[in-house]
């Protein structure tokens, strides 16, 4: 660890949380701005934890039948497009490649935003009959959106790295199967390892994904009340099967155009993981994804240093068999000033030894998320341990959980609205007709949009906020990243 | 499996290498073209090879204290110029970012070919004391060299896969030693995951990478008798340090630059292994690598159809715990299709079974790489299919040596390296005085070039094939990609 980080968070999370959030990913060594404005460099810890995401994702998917696959970075600008909807989104935000070497380029490359358009060009000389299908495949890439907004580490990137699923099935209801399968391990990777919860729901007309039939997302909410999209989740129907003819031969002899999805993941997670759980004295790193889950920090006198260093290791070694254990034996540093670098860097648990605990054949086990601290006899670390960790897996969560519910508010007028977007209230539960023209005038009115149309309709519906006329649905609505 | 794909290779390896080995790739399934000359579609077997070897190479790395990190796929021109050989080097094959939406950039964006300036630039910012050395960190990464030459799948991309280690220490003495360790875990990956021999040695001053002291790699031979280059390691020195302005200060005060080396593996080495191992029944994959290892073909007649169904599942279910296997129970091919089809794919082991095996409690096994077949006691399967896939892995490794002894002859003259050059001989072990102008004329004249100067120096040197004068060493020539 550098030494330059070792000063403290400077900024309060619940009165600059802006500038705490820069802090926690700079100081905690998560990652570091580069000469290429929107685009981070991952340190070790930052790209650990994408790591350990990556991980838990994929095998998921593996378990399901979804098999990994690598397309070109480089779409030439005509397949981009050949699907209207699609370019129409797309290319406000496209880095084009347009010179190789000394030479011009005849067509402008597209650095993917999405692979779609080079994905199904080649994919469909693959299939043919319907015992081809489905077909199910993954990447895990960088893909490049150039957004003109104010790029913020994690939330907003011009590049970042997710994994695109894209499947193809013989026909809609298969294709509307898979919906619930990947949503459900998406959720699953979101609460048991990121610790975050989150609103699932279907995305409106206008904000669902360019060339989808339908948009599905887990929406979740900042510390500072904005709402952030998080992993979604696209029906495409036929519409680019058509377009780059994906065509099979069915039971029945019969040329058919497959319906295909698409999904995905991405690094904003790791950067709604830092803001939701951190406090103020830095990051707060889930044991699940945190590279280092406990650190053993000795606190030695002159006398028994060695003993204490030998005990310090011994209980390091042991405790690596079963998590990611680390010794900090750095001679120059205080106990003090080690424990605030770990709080800092966010590892879950700490734990300490010294002359007395050595005597009495105890360690101090402290934790990140409560500050709490307690003894615990030697032949008992590793199952205390154990249970430490759990524990601060499932707090976190419930914490988080609890600050969605309070931040989640039913409001029933416009002027209500108006004033819990202005007081950064969260997330507001309104009811809704349906109609584009008085989704619009949310947006323009309350300063915030319609988040997705949840799945759980269970609040009941009465009238439409805007135009007073029979609601058809309850919607979540915010401010939003 | 595609019903397209299911025609055998029709060219023959030893008559015309290059249709043969384009037809494996795409015939296997492994990748595809796409509409992007030279960037490849890598189809799940090709990506799962892929993933094996980054899985067994990452843990070599982790073992050794290497972290993984994530810079910008971007670098913008200025930054790519601050090292003056590495930019020589590079920008004739840059691909160039100069749009972004509607909008010219101010300055032109590198894709990446190799990240050593936009990551020094980052990484001088957490360098301060000798106690942040040494700092290994690792990607594993896409990165663009845009080659005007003929692309050939995996051999000669214009993308490609890669991990690129770069590390800082603070003497020279540490950066040295690191050599030994990453071409040892390059050298293991090689021999006992690819089955691929070579010859490490250290590159002439012509050939080495734009931007280092020195070069050092492994060169392998391909069947058509030209030579590839494998995995490399780079000592840069002080270099990029002074350039960059990487400085630490040591443990008596004092600021000194750091010694910095890099290294890669890239998915060149899934192309050469293609190549080296195949046969005229298509691909041919390591068990190692393999993403199936085991395939069970039922051979069923009409009345034990499900008794031996039942049993090659349940052969399948047990192989399972221990090896990649596969059933193959599609009821539309027979058994002769489908032997060919996982021939053709390189699936190291078939299992058979039919109804007489049923009977004499039995099954069949095939071996990929040698053709020949067993009957194997029911109850003795598991242990044998561990057995033959061992002896498989080693089989492809000791043949590969075999090529490759077999096709380095020493050469004493001239007149004797043109005429072995243009017979396809493979590497010839040439003398050589150590001048560039002697190299030089040896490129010219022979119609190759050195490879690299072996670590191996114990064949007697005598004089300069080209000069005549007291040679310096002894080097590896010939025809190379």
């Amino acid at each position: 660890m550098s030494e330059i980080s070792s000063e403290g968070i400077t900024a309060k999370k619940e009165d600059n949380f802006d500038e705490w959030y820069i802090q926690v990913i700079l100081k905690a060594e998560i990652a570091d701005y580069t000469p290429v404005s929107g685009c981070l460099a991952y340190r070790p810890t930052g790209y650990a934890i994408w790591e350990n995401i990556q991980e838990a994702t994929d095998r998921e998917f593996k378990n399901v039948g979804i098999q990994n696959t690598y397309f070109p970075i480089f779409i030439p600008e005509r397949l981009l497009k050949r699907e209207e909807e699609h370019v129409e989104g797309f290319s406000p935000e496209v880095a084009w490649v347009t010179q190789a070497g000394n030479s011009s380029l005849d067509e402008r490359l597209a650095v993917r935003p999405t692979s779609e358009t080079v994905m199904y060009d080649v994919i469909s000389r693959w299939i043919r009959s319907w015992r081809d299908l489905p077909l199910r495949l993954n990447q895990w890439n960088n893909v490049v959106r150039w957004e003109f907004r104010h790029p913020i580490p994690f939330l907003r990137s011009r590049e970042f790295l997710w994994n695109e699923g894209h499947s193809l099935f013989a026909t809609k209801k298969e294709a509307e199967a898979e919906r619930e399968q990947i949503l459900g391990i998406y959720k699953m990777i979101t609460e048991e390892y990121l610790a975050l919860p989150g609103y699932l729901g279907r995305k409106t007309e206008s904000e669902k994904f360019p060339g989808a039939e339908a948009t599905y997302s887990i929406e979740h909410l900042l510390p500072d009340g904005k709402a952030i999209q998080g992993p979604d989740f696209h029906f495409d129907g036929q519409r680019f099967s058509t377009v780059f003819d994906i065509v099979f031969v069915d039971r029945d002899g019969e040329r058919q155009f497959v319906w295909q999805n698409t999904w995905a993941i991405t690094t904003r997670e790791i950067g709604v993981m830092l803001a939701v759980h951190g406090d103020n004295k830095g990051a707060i790193i889930p044991p699940k994804l945190a590279p280092i889950q406990v650190v053993v920090v000795p606190i030695m006198n002159y006398e028994d240093k060695l003993l204490i260093l030998r005990k310090a290791a011994e209980i390091t070694k042991n405790l690596s068999v079963e998590w990611r254990t680390k010794l900090d034996d750095r001679d120059n540093l205080t106990p003090g000033r080690k424990f605030n670098e770990w709080e800092l860097r966010g590892i879950p648990l700490r734990i300490e030894i010294g002359p007395k605990d050595l005597k009495s054949g105890q360690v101090i086990i402290a934790r990140r998320d409560t500050g709490s601290k307690k003894a615990v006899a030697l032949d008992g670390v590793s199952k205390e341990v154990g249970r430490e960790l759990d524990s601060i897996q499932i707090n976190l969560f419930e914490k988080a959980k609890d600050f969605l519910a309070s931040h989640t508010v039913r409001i029933q007028s416009l002027s209500d609205m108006k004033k819990a977007i202005n007081e950064g209230k969260g997330i507001l539960k309104v009811a809704w007709c349906g109609r584009a023209t008085c989704e619009e005038k949310l947006r323009v009115e309350g300063g915030g949009k319609i988040l997705n149309v949840p799945f759980d309709q269970s609040i009941p519906q009465g009238r439409c906020i805007s135009c007073g006329q029979k609601a058809m649905v309850i919607v979540n609505y915010g401010r939003s990243y």
